[in-house]
């Protein structure tokens, strides 16, 4: 029905007479001649309809936006002064010699021009991905997910499926259950993530996996989570963390110079202890150039009972941040900042301003002045390296509180202040804990699957607080784009494990029998990671919510405008599942 | 940790040292000397360990079937004699000069050197798919996929990804379903397939749409279905069916060349009507040279009411089957086939025996002779072209029955007498009628987004029952690889579609209500197809279930052995979903 593309006629087409098909994106009537702009996926072009040919004109006139036609005419350059260099096809125009109208089309009840609710975007998302930007996202997760296929493939990973209708996992977010009909009273889980299958098929020797999945997790949504969404997914046998690591990072370093023409480099590496010392976050954003400098170790001693105290306290930290030029910040934009490190916990944001450096106490201005005294002073001047103009915002309290609301607080002003440098900043975050604590029982930090590093399961067992694992994190931007780990391949190793856990034999038996069992069969040593698709497509294509790069997204209550499910089922259909729907309790 | 896959190793290595992992496929003592032969995915290498190198060798002496193994040797040509063509790896061994065990092996609770129980297969899944076979299928999947997705991306098509989490779907059969927590009360479906998203793509100008995607129906399942099935899924704008059938035919016919190295050829194309009446099936498999040739005309005026009868009954049906060299099947044999058609209704299976054509009347031998006379006799052998040694076995009741009767046959006649004639033969069958009646209502024969062909709205309402199709299927050997339509996009003939349908304008609205808007907005013309990925690498690989070709198919019950899904709920999970489970009724 078309000749080619519409966004794809240029001045190279001159002279030709081609045939497109598309949608009227804007018609105009200017001096007794109409002006189409056709669009399609590719772009769009200029048609233009001259009374002489009175039959096709009258056609012309008669169409809307938003018809689908298909056109015929003739390329020819544009007008002296009509120009337009912003398009691909802004050198021509087509002289439209006939016009078919495919379909009619009502007045659309989403306003191209304007912002558009989010409801009314999803009710209508056919509709809005019909705006140029919605589909060049669309197509650019599309050229997204092709390079990635192409890197694995060359790199000898097999795409193999894994089900969907399985059983729980143990990620921790609340699965969705789907009922059994033929083993009523049963449940299968949707998986949050392929890990025991992928781990299975390296055990059935398949060496090298990968997927582009989706995974589900049931959870209250927050603005950068979605119902179902979709991991690139990899497993490998007979490498180590640098192996996997050096074949992802090249991964993600030939998707962003095929697709945006970005060298990324090297990739530094950085232990997850120095992020968050340095960060206050285990994803930092390395185009940020504020950093936490500790100072305990000059305030131990002061009056200042907010810090002595933290200082001196083995679970305590101090730090600050020194902001250039953050010394004409205003006291209002200061109570800010104090109101915003709160949500976090901290019970307020001291500062101190350099005003001028070379007028020692005098050019100093704080709060908190007259605690510290000149030479602890002039010991933070020195350690932050300070100068005229700065600020120091502090903060002090037990050391995740402190490192959370500081990690904060150097993001915001990095975005306020307009600090940020570079446009891509890559980073391995490595040297993970295997736990952390909480409710006086440990957690595994990744999942139990994960190996620690360097460790046998007896040396696991005699400290498994101070115990490394042998996970990696990849960040880019301080967006987490995927993580991975060496896995446990060693059943006695994976036991200790549950047991740290507490998970109790029995149920580990329960939840994670087969593993194990399949753990006794000469398993390989594994590793792998997974990346979130829709996350690395989002900072790629410069959107700002995941839901702008998937095709149907959900609301925030996990809900579809477009095809209102969730819906009510079928009372036949409950019956035959051996299910009923209940009230819930007030 | 390895230079290399032990399958690659050949004689072009020769004089290399190599390090390889991967599992002891088996261990020999031979003379004194140990013969591992070491598998990975690629293939399997023999490792030879010599006393004189006493450390190792009693490494090796150790281990055992389905250690995982490093090696470290040298590559030299097998002795004289020991060559083994067969193998990609034949021509040489390894002089094992290190030996480390990655992971021991408990003894296996599969015997790779038998057929084990379906269920104990899935079970240790893992462990079946170690052998070969299995590995190869699904490198052989990957393959399939890979090779599918390069070709359709060169054809513009994007891979756009739909949701999981949807609302019920109209293809028919029964859904699972997804109870909401946000939504108490009301539910996802999982989707039977995308069809109503693709339509919406493109609605939304995406112009050519693909994905590779697991669709979930809930049926009772037979040897080649499963609860969760991978369809490859495509949809264009602007192409009619014959574009659409020369896209798609063209890629099987590259996968085919690619892959099998098998030249497919142009598709043959035949009518709905063509297929039933000379094969029977709406899926004629052409490698089989059996046909129906009908014969009512002949059989009008014989005394035999059996055949008289549906002669001359214009929803009746006499066809013949003539198989060459037949007249030599027993009289046991013609029972068991009596009794096959009978699965599908028909009350017998008369036959006739050409025992020696040049006898006329005396040559022939059949129960029903004497009713039907020379002349009868000699024109059914005229029309049927049978020679002596001939036998014709004769369908007569409704067409129905004698269609499904007789096509069954056919294809069970030729499997048992061996006639299959060739390797691959595709077609592709066209012009299906739109609707089937049952129980006094009309159907959808595909499904009600189908366009019939050359028909307004107006003539489709007046004459529903004749209407055409622009309805497609691919059909390989006897096998639906895949089918499709061109849709519509007229909001008047969707609407009435429904209404032949008997989908009244409040459930219509109810259910595709969102449709029949979208419609309204400049829907461009479209049309697109399914294929069924299992089926299509289960036929390529020569497997004979489905199963055989996913990495983690369900028992025909729906249940995974492997992780023991479904599996009973936790309580507080099913209070957070306000669900409870009810016991069925007996």
């Amino acid at each position: 029905m078309r000749t080619d593309y519409c966004g794809n006629i240029n001045a190279s087409y001159i002279g030709q007479e081609v045939t497109l098909t598309g949608w009227v994106n804007r018609r105009r009537d200017l001096g007794g001649v109409i002006f189409l702009d056709l669009r399609d996926r590719q772009g769009i072009v200029q048609v233009v309809y001259d009374p002489d040919l009175a039959e096709v004109f009258e056609q012309a006139n008669k169409v809307r936006n938003e018809f689908c036609v298909q056109i015929q005419g003739l390329v020819r350059p544009r007008p002296e002064g009509q120009v337009n260099r912003e398009m691909s096809t802004g050198e021509i125009e087509i002289l439209g010699k006939g016009l078919t109208v495919l379909n009619k089309a009502a007045p659309l009840p989403l306003d191209f021009n304007q912002e558009n609710s989010e409801e009314q975007r999803l009710k209508y998302r056919y509709l809005d991905l019909r705006r140029p930007l919605m589909t060049q996202r669309l197509m650019f997760r599309a050229k997204v997910t092709g390079a990635v296929r192409r890197y694995l493939e060359n790199e000898g990973f097999l795409d193999i499926e894994t089900p969907i209708l399985t059983k729980a996992t143990p990620e921790g977010a609340r699965d969705y259950l789907v009922p059994s009909r033929t083993h009523k009273g049963e449940f299968f889980a949707l998986p949050q993530s392929p890990q025991l299958f992928k781990q299975l098929l390296m055990m059935s020797g398949m060496d090298r996996y990968y997927q582009i999945v989706k995974c589900f997790r049931d959870e209250d949504l927050r603005a950068d989570r979605q119902p179902e969404f979709t991991q690139i997914d990899i497993e490998t046998s007979f490498l180590d963390a640098d192996g996997v690591m050096a074949i992802t990072e090249g991964m993600i370093r030939s998707l962003f110079k095929e697709l945006l023409h970005v060298e990324l480099g090297d990739f530094p590496r950085m232990t997850y202890a120095e992020a968050m010392q340095r960060f206050g976050s285990d994803k930092p954003d390395l185009r940020n150039p504020l950093e936490l400098v500790d100072v305990a170790d000059l305030v131990k001693n002061v009056e200042f009972k907010v810090f002595s105290g933290p200082a001196n306290d083995s679970k305590g930290r101090v730090t600050v941040i020194k902001v250039p030029g953050g010394a004409s910040l205003s006291r209002k934009q200061l109570d800010d900042y104090g109101n915003f490190v709160g949500i976090y916990g901290a019970k307020g944001l001291a500062w101190l301003k350099v005003n001028d450096k070379a007028a020692g106490l005098d050019g100093l201005q704080s709060p908190i002045l007259k605690f510290l005294g000149e030479e602890v002073a002039s010991a933070l001047l020195e350690r932050t390296g300070a100068q005229s103009g700065d600020i120091l915002l502090f903060g002090a309290d037990n050391k995740t509180v402190v490192t959370e609301a500081l990690g904060a607080l150097r993001l915001k002003l990095g975005e306020d202040l307009g600090l940020l440098q570079g446009d891509w900043r890559p980073l391995w975050v490595v040297d993970f804990p295997m736990f952390e604590e909480a409710d006086g029982q440990l957690h595994a930090l990744h999942h139990p699957f994960t190996s620690p590093r360097d460790l046998s399961a007896e040396q696991l067992a005699a400290d498994p607080q101070n115990a490394v694992s042998n996970a990696y994190d990849m960040v880019l931007n301080g967006v987490e784009l995927g993580g991975g780990s060496v896995r446990i391949h060693d059943q006695a190793m994976q036991a200790e494990v549950f047991r740290i856990l507490g998970i109790s034999d029995e149920e580990a038996q329960l939840k994670f029998g087969f593993l194990l069992e399949a753990l006794r069969y000469g398993a390989p040593p594994h590793a792998g990671l997974a990346f979130g698709l829709d996350r690395m497509v989002m900072l790629m294509t410069g959107a700002t919510s995941i839901r702008d790069v998937m095709a149907f997204p959900k609301t925030t209550t996990a809900a579809c405008p477009l095809t209102d499910a969730p819906s009510p089922a079928n009372p036949d259909a409950l019956r035959e599942l051996a299910i009923q729907t209940v009230k819930p309790a007030e």
